[in-house]
């Protein structure tokens, strides 16, 4: 297949511009119309292969997950999304793989209303670019900046389910079936970020671990946190773990694309509410405080030091 | 160097965020405000080592033109740059590439009003994906869709000297220092771009070679066009080639980012005005008509065919 081809089979694939594209894919650049009054939020993350996923992971996970880290960046902001324009290096094309690539990413992105409008395609190591585009209205935005000692933190979902399947990949096991599903197909908490404007005092998405993030959102916000390790919410296989293997994995396991958010305590009752209406666990793990960066307390009250504080490309 | 510290870095570098800019570097993703009335325009771009560059090529070198690139798409729209979103996959991670990377990017963003709102670093093969974000007022867009059979050919600058660049160094030969300069450093038409609507029919830049390009125009706009092969602006380095090497530089060499633009023929005596204002060579080529797709015709009347027509990623 050549390049054009490709284009024109993405572009076929994608459909007809909704509301809001001017000029979507086929020009120079993509022409988008925001609605009056919002603002524009703009986040892009690559996946690589053998950094970000393993070697022969399935076309299908590969594009649902290119798109969904994306999202879960424009959830954590509060925005809705609305756009997104895709870099694809591939070392060789098949229609095969490129057509079930672009159905899995087309079909998350129809599930938040995100049309794709443009992109690059070209040869080199396989190697995956998002970039998302949504609108908030000001005032709605959710940053790391606000949170306060004495707030709740909160996390949504379970933790660590990602990081366990890739360790068990990485020793030859068999994967766990709900720590696979959480590693190769996310699902970014959109509609949660969305509800989180005038409740949440600061908000990140967990994509390097739950240390690494929370400690984004303490430094910006100048303050400590304090986490109780029992009541980190993780999965039935998680839970069977023993603690030195699962403390680390739910403390510092990337890739699990939940929300941490924190809460004034008044506000306590609002995520009764909101579980109901999102069918979506929410679990206050611990409390902001005017200590220093991020502790973990143990059941027995003693302070847990876990070995690794989060995923980084070059440590 | 850890990733934290590499984003801090860049961050530092990256400055203040100027106006318009809500929420920049250091959150999950940027809040940007479009000026009232504008629509937003949105392009990608990706460089791969050993595809869009030679193994080795300078870091600030590599810092610009990924920039530029992407600018050249946003001058093809007639769109105003604003702000830019950077992924960069690097094998390992020096302080002194980076900061010279940072700095060839961010000042060629500065002489363009550009902001570095965001983006992402990953350890993985030298990739530069840059989203670059522009405004433009509806009804000033320009795209590839509006030419009419007629309508002058336009190209700004000299084309092939990108091409000859890279020719050269497949062949071991010290390239021609303005051949050089046109790969490594392509300076993008933003200025021109901002002046072609209500003037220009229909734009596109010169990324994959004239022949191809000016092809995406007419099949767009459902025309065919001539080009007169002794009209093609060339550098002196090019015109003193034979013709049997020249012509194919100059019909079908890439990574020019020039403009090509057609005009309606009662319009051409605004090519002046623009010349003296942008100090940019505009040079008619040729003219869109009624045939099928795009030909080349030489001096002595005879049809030329060239044996390349442009550049596949996957051919």
């Amino acid at each position: 297949m050549r390049e054009f081809e490709l284009i024109e089979r993405i572009r076929r694939r994608a459909g007809a511009a909704p509301a809001g594209v001017a000029v979507g894919i086929g020009d120079d650049a993509a022409v988008l119309e925001l609605p009056p009054g919002h603002q524009l939020v703009a986040t892009t993350d690559t996946l690589n292969e053998g950094v970000h996923f393993f070697a022969g992971t399935a076309a299908g996970d590969l594009g649902h997950k290119a798109l969904a880290v994306n999202l879960s960046d424009l959830a954590a902001m509060g925005a809705e999304p609305r756009w997104a324009l895709l870099s694809l290096s591939l070392p060789e094309i098949g229609p095969g793989w490129l057509d079930e690539f672009m159905d899995a990413f087309l079909a998350l992105a129809g599930r938040h209303h995100v049309a794709l409008v443009g992109g690059d395609t070209c040869a080199g190591p396989l190697s995956l670019t998002v970039t998302a585009l949504g609108v908030v209205e000001p005032g709605r935005v959710l940053t790391r900046t606000g949170a306060r000692p004495g707030d709740l933190v909160v996390v949504s979902g379970t933790l660590g389910d990602a990081a366990l399947a890739v360790q068990q990949l990485e020793n030859g096991e068999t994967p766990l079936p709900e720590a696979l599903a959480a590693l190769l197909r996310p699902q970014p908490r959109v509609a949660l970020g969305a509800r989180l404007a005038g409740v949440a005092s600061a908000v990140i998405d967990i994509s390097d671990g739950l240390l690494a993030d929370l400690g984004h959102v303490a430094q910006a916000s100048g303050c400590g946190a304090e986490i109780e390790l029992e009541r980190l919410p993780c999965s039935a296989g998680l839970a069977a773990l023993p603690e030195a293997r699962r403390w680390p994995l739910l403390l510092a396991g990337g890739d699990a694309y939940e929300l941490c958010f924190t809460l004034p305590e008044e506000r306590s009752g609002r995520l009764d509410a909101l579980r109901d209406e999102l069918g979506t666990a929410l679990t206050v793990v611990g409390r902001m405080d005017e200590g220093e960066a991020v502790r973990c307390r143990a059941g027995d009250g003693t302070l847990y030091t876990c070995d690794r504080t989060g995923y980084d490309h070059f440590a």
